[in-house]
This record gives C-alpha cells, structure tokens and sequence, in this order.
C-alpha cells in the first residue's frame, strides 16, 4: 500500500460513519494517530431528515453527503482512510477488523459506532410488508410504496381494494412515526388534491398506531397531548393502546380494548422498535460483553468495554451512562446529540490513554427534544441554564425545530438547499420530490375481472 | 367509475410522457375532447441532462417532475386523466389500449409517443455489464457503478484488478457518450484527488469508443474536431474506428485497423445504439403499418398511420419526414426540439379533424444542435434566420447551452435549484450528488488469497 513504512502511528479504526462516528474522527484527527474509517455505505446520513425523503419533500442528496467530502480536510491532513467496506468479524486477541472479502484491518483502538436497525420483536416476516425508515433506500423505498399506493388508487375501481390502497398505517408514535403520519395527512389533504381523477386523495386515511397510552412517550403528557390534537387537526386517526399482532400484505390486526381489530391497508410503514447492529452480539461473544435486552453493549463509564479499554462503543449500539457532577448515573438516550457526544468522549479518551492520561467518564448535556407534526406545528422541550427546561408548541415549536435541523445539516450546499425547498414547499404545499421508478415489483393485484365495478371506457 | 356519463366527448389516449406525450396533452387540453396519459413512471424527465444525474452533479428530482404536477393546471381544468401503466398491446378495431392488467382504455384517437430504448445490436448479453442511459433508473445505476469503482479501486492492492476498476469506457461518441466522458475525465481529476488515500484518482483511464471515423457524427466536421480536441484536453482518450465486439463483466474487445484490442475495465456505459420501444412492432403487427430499418414506425406526412388516421405516432418512435414550403422531405432527427414539435402538430391535427378540417403535414424547424464536453466547453451550431447557420465552441458555447438546457427544464423550482447546483459546481468543482446505497450487487471479486501485494495493515 502506499501508505505502507509510514505506519508508526497508533492505529484506530472506526466503524461506522453516522454521527458518532464522524465525531470520532473528527477528534481523532487532531491526534498524531492513523485512522480508518469503515462503513457500508458512502454518505453520511442526516437521519432526522430522513421522514422527508420518504414522503418526497427533499432530494435523497439533500439529506446525505458523501462521507469523503464531509471529511475532505480530514483527508488531506493525510492521516486518515476510509473504506467501503462492511465488518463481519472483531477479532480481540489480534486486534483485527475483519471485513467481508477476508481483509483484516489492524487496530490499536477501535471505535465501534454501527448503530442500530429495526426490530419487529421476533416477527422478521413483517418486514417486507411493512419497512422501517432507518437508511436512504428505506427512504426512497418508503417514498415509492407511498407515492405508487394513489396511483394505484387511481386504477383501482370504487371499492375495498382502491379503499385498501388509501389506507396508510404507520406503527409506532415515537418522533419518527410522528412526524411520518403528519407529514402523509398533508400529502393527502394539500399537495395531491386535484392532481387525480378517479380518487380523492383527501379521502385517504392516516392511521398513527401505537402500543403504548400516547404519542411521544418520551415528551411530557401535555406536549403528548398537544401533538395529539395536532395530529388529529392534520387528518391523521390515533390509535393508542393498540398491540399490533399480524401483518400480511393486505393489512394489519391490532389487540385492543375492544379485541382484535383488523385494518386493511396496502401501505405500512414501521416506525416502532429498534434493535441494535449485529456487531453488538460479534462483540458480546468475542470480548465477554454484556448486552442489554434491546441489544446494546454494556459499556463502563469511559465507554470502553470491560476488560477491553482498547474498544469502546458509542450511539446507538452502546448501553451508556452518564456520570453528571452532581446527579447520579442516568441512561442516555438513542437520539443523535448522544452518539455525537459519545464519539467525541471515545476519541478524547483514546488521546488520553495514548498519553498516558487517565479516561474521563462519559456525561450527557441534554439539550431537550424536538419533534415536529406538519407544515407549521411541532413539540420542543429545552433545558436552558438556570431557567430550567422551557415546553412550548405550535408554529414557534416549528420554527425552532427547522432552525435546529438545518443547522446541524452537514456542508453548506445541502443546508441551503434544503431551506430553499422548505420555503418552496411552504408557500406552495408542493413537493418536488416525487420521482419513483418504474413499479416493477408493487403492481395493482386486482385482475379486472374480479373488480367489482368495471371502467365503462373499456370494451 | 366518477367521470362515467360525462364522456360525450371525442376521447384521446396518449402512449408516453416524454416531451412528446407532454406538448400533445398540452395541445389537447384547449380542445373539447377527454384525454387519457399512460406512462409506465410518475414523471417526466429532462433526458438532456440525465448525464448530470449519472455522473453526480445533479439529484434526480432536478431532473424530473411529477407528470400530475407538470400538467396540474390541464388536470384542473377537467377533462384529463392520467394513469400509471404499462401498455401491452393496441387495438385497433375495437379501438383499445390494453393495459398490463388487462384494463382496456378506449379511444377515438391515439397518439404513440412511446419513445426509445437502448439497441445492443443483437448482443442483449452485454446490457448488464454495459448499462444505457434513457431512465431516471438508468442514471441512477450509472451513477452507482462510477462511484463504487472508485470504492472498489481503493480496496484493491496495486495491480491489474486496480486497473480494471479505475478504468472507464464509453461506448458510442455521440452527445451522450461525449458529455459523459467529459464528465467523467472532469470527476476523476477534479472532483476526486485527494479524497482518496490509497489510489490518486488523477490515474483513472476514461477511454471514449467510437464505430465511426469521428466523435459527433451529426456535427460538422470542424466542430467535431475541436470537441474531439476538448475531450483529449480534459483528459478522455478518443479511440475511432474501434468496433466493440465483445462485452464481459470485466472489460470489452473492439476490432480496428489494429487488429482486435481487449480492453480491462470494470465500468462500462453503452451511449451507442438506440431501438424504437417494442410498442413499434405491435402497432406493425396490427395496422400493417412499415418500420424503418430501427424499428421505428413510418407514419404520413400528417404523423398519421396510412390506414389509421386516427393513430398518430411522434417523437423518437416515429420515422418522420419534415415537410417544408421550398424544400424536398427531410428526415426527422430523433431529438427532443423534434418530439415537442411533432407532438404539438399530431394534437392539432386531432382537433382538425374532429372539426372536419384536413390535417396538415409536419414540417420540422430545426433550430441547430448543441453538446457540451465538460464544465466549460461545448459545441454549438445554431440556425438564425437570414444569417444562416452559425458554428461556435469553447467557454462561450458552454453559456449558451447551459441557458437553453435551464430554460427548457420544467417547472421554475427545478431550474433554480439546478442553476444552483451548477453554479456550486463550477466554482468548487465540488459534486454534491455522489450518493449511492450500500453495495449489494457490485461486491470486488478478488479474494485476498489471490491478491498481488497485499496489505501491510493486515495479518
């Protein structure tokens, strides 16, 4: 390799390019040490974003940037590679990284940062019925079921099957599926109206189902309950206290209070739990780890493993602490202001130890949460210094909400280009966005001759 | 159905939404008559700049629109329906259209505009390893295949397989395969150096083949020579008179005056040969209707079918004559300024006829032709009236291009923003598109095992 004679460095490799572990090299590129970067895919993803890809308001490039050109400056200091690659082995004795094709990848330390994915608690057979929203194809994968369900619609004739194709179930009422569900209500209700003829887009239903008693658990019951009123303002049904148990093609079944309801829809979307990568487990069953029941690797405070310090695990897949001066040992959460925090803790403390320093204990500034329901509405909860933590909703919410994102999206092009088409999409309720291929697997099912019905253009 | 008792009218289907399909349903929807669009997508796309997409400089959402958004206000006004599908045979005793489903759409007039696909002259073999460009799914695979090899070109040691993935061709030196391979050279020594660590993308080949004796054959000779000049400035190799005669995953060979040559490369892209869509044959086979030698239909000097008047064929499908005051019949060129027109001639003539006026024939105005080579330089040869035809090239011919491809795009927010995009581009050469998913086909195929070198990293 060309690179070959000049590797005195300590060794670090990265796994995974989100927001922990870009962070991590970030950091580490301070540092006199080697770095490599390994990740599946070629782009940095701006997750958060991620509902408007699915729901065609932003271009896929829009959200996502090409991870050599987020860490272009990091490239050129010459210190650091990055690899398409994916990691099917750790190896702790040898310290080795094993990727697909049998390459090895030396490390002093490793960051492992892989996140996390869906989980269908044991029913994988869901998932091509119902796809989660965790990567850009699951986003445009998203944008394409939901885009080709009212054409669909368009052919069908009046009746159960062109009903089934406006009936969109989202499962889960976390931020995501939250933001999923108001954002279809105004897709249905603003952007389509009067582009079809046969259909009413505004007669398509948004069903939000969720297990628990309300929507967005995670926020305060008012701001739950002020969400709520604003989902129902959109045009989108909630239904809490509602278990989904089946789903198949045509639909879904969910135990309630009033037993087991069955609701046909062409188009569900999962927005409901989350399992951690698969490397969680490589890790547990190589170094001894401990996972919790969602799958996270147990970490100590400095977010390495136990009786590995050389490894840490940062984001989604790590089962953190954090240790505030005060306060005691309080989970951290799975959102992205965590994993950031995490990656630049880990690589500061790689630092530390190549220097002989001791780590320091991770500890998490909470900056409150955000989420957002439509065009203009959203729920913001922020911890601000010695006023405590401030609740408000409504189209300040949302105003603050799209300052956050657009500030945090990463590179200048992308952050101005998105802004312009909010402004766009705003004043016009058009989404531009709306390109899919050609249906080559999602086709109308319904031969004509078992429609009930029929087109009276035809023969 | 909802319109069913209204349809007093005279009822049009049109086959395609490509510019053709587009400007006859523009045409048509001033007339009293109900019109029916099929496409097998959701949106119309500006083919002139589809290389942008392949080559990552532009999102595809810039480059297409929604077809309900693009004709919202001829949806609005009533009498238009649109319909997603895939048209699988014509009728025309009965006067259907079959669908795929078998839904039948009658009609009183058809208009064909059903466009083009890519013709491997009897090798279908080599489409998987060498993709055309004609769809938005094109664009998108090219657009992976030249990113990931660069990918793939930094996982391989030094060597042949190296090689192969940092060696590109484009196969066919017309305006596709010449502003794909500017485009290309530009990405490899612009865009990309020092993003990489183990490769200099400085070092990738991009080999332009072409059967004939020069690149863009339909230009004068003397433009074709200063792009040819241009493409060798930006770094493309041109190799003319290069038959290619063999396409396998790993490179290609071509007969010329040496002999045949093989050449490796892992990322092949056939911009050669073009065939009428298969709609073409049917229409032969059910009106008797002749095809020229490319499959495409002969239609009268009015775009009609001999036989069919009430059948019309435009765009790249039809084997036109322009028919002008003072000149002999011209063939028409399959280009997009063409399509429109004849578009807009077979919609007026619909409605000459429903008055029981005679139709005309078409007549082509041809405005001149226009290719650009990389970020700055182009070809032009423009038609102005009095002054004759005028030749230009360079820095000046690229601005013009740029105006007249942002000035036909459709919709106002895609011309901003791709105004925007190509701004950026040309001050940064950065290109912010180079998104693409995680490898799921396209995995290195050489084992570590059989590697030359190795790497010093491992083991």
């Amino acid at each position: 390799m060309i690179e070959a004679g000049s590797t005195v460095l300590p060794r670090v490799v990265v796994i995974g390019c989100g927001f922990g572990g870009i962070e991590a090299v970030r950091v580490l590129s301070h540092a006199p040490v080697e770095v490599t970067l390994i990740d599946r895919t070629n782009h940095h993803l701006f997750q958060p974003l991620l509902y408007q890809v699915a729901t065609g308001g932003l271009a896929a490039p829009s959200i996502s940037a090409p991870i050599r050109h987020v860490l272009r400056r990091q490239m050129r200091a010459g210190r650091l590679t990055i690899l398409l690659g994916d990691v099917v082995d750790i190896d702790p004795d040898r310290r080795d990284v094993v990727l697909e094709d049998g390459e090895r990848l030396r490390y002093d330390h490793l960051v492992v940062a892989a996140g996390a994915t869906h989980s269908y608690f044991g029913h994988d057979e869901w998932m091509p019925h119902a796809p989660g929203l965790k990567t850009l194809a699951d986003g445009i994968e998203v944008r394409r079921r939901v885009l080709l369900a009212f054409e669909f619609a368009e052919r069908e004739p009046p009746g159960p099957a062109r009903d089934a194709w406006l009936t969109f179930a989202v499962i889960g009422a976390g931020p995501t599926g939250v933001e999923l569900a108001g954002t279809m209500a105004e897709i249905a209700h603003h952007t389509l109206p009067q582009e079809f003829r046969r259909i009413d887009s505004r007669h398509a239903k948004v069903i939000l189902i969720e297990g628990g008693p309300r929507v967005l658990a995670a926020f305060p019951e008012d701001l739950s309950a002020r969400a709520a009123a604003q989902l129902s303002a959109l045009g989108v049904e909630v239904r809490t206290q509602a278990k989904v148990s089946a789903i198949d093609r045509d639909g879904l079944c969910y135990e309630s209070a009033q037993g087991t309801v069955r609701l046909d829809a062409r188009t569900m979307i999962w927005a409901a739990g989350v399992a951690a990568s698969p490397l969680g487990r490589i890790l547990a069953d190589r170094t001894g780890a401990r996972l919790d029941r969602a799958g996270r690797v147990v970490v100590e405070p400095d977010l390495g493993l136990a009786g590995h310090p050389e490894i840490s695990v940062v984001g989604d897949l790590a089962a953190a602490l954090s240790h505030g001066h005060h306060t005691p040992p309080r989970p951290v959460p799975a959102v992205s202001p965590a994993a950031k925090q995490m990656g630049r803790t880990a690589a500061a403390n790689i630092v530390r130890r190549i220097r002989g320093e001791a780590p320091q204990s991770f500890r998490y500034i909470d900056y409150g949460a955000l989420a957002t329901i439509g065009r203009k509405s959203a729920v913001a909860m922020v911890d601000v210094p010695v006023l405590g933590t401030l609740k408000f909703s409504g189209h300040l919410a949302w105003l603050f909400w799209l300052f956050v994102h657009i500030f945090f999206l990463i590179g200048f092009r992308n952050r101005f280009v998105v802004l312009l088409d909010w402004a766009w999409a705003y004043w016009t309720f058009a989404r531009f966005a709306r390109v899919v291929g050609a249906p080559e697997r999602l086709v109308p099912r319904t031969p004509p001759s078992e429609r009930v019905g029929g087109d009276p253009r035809s023969g």
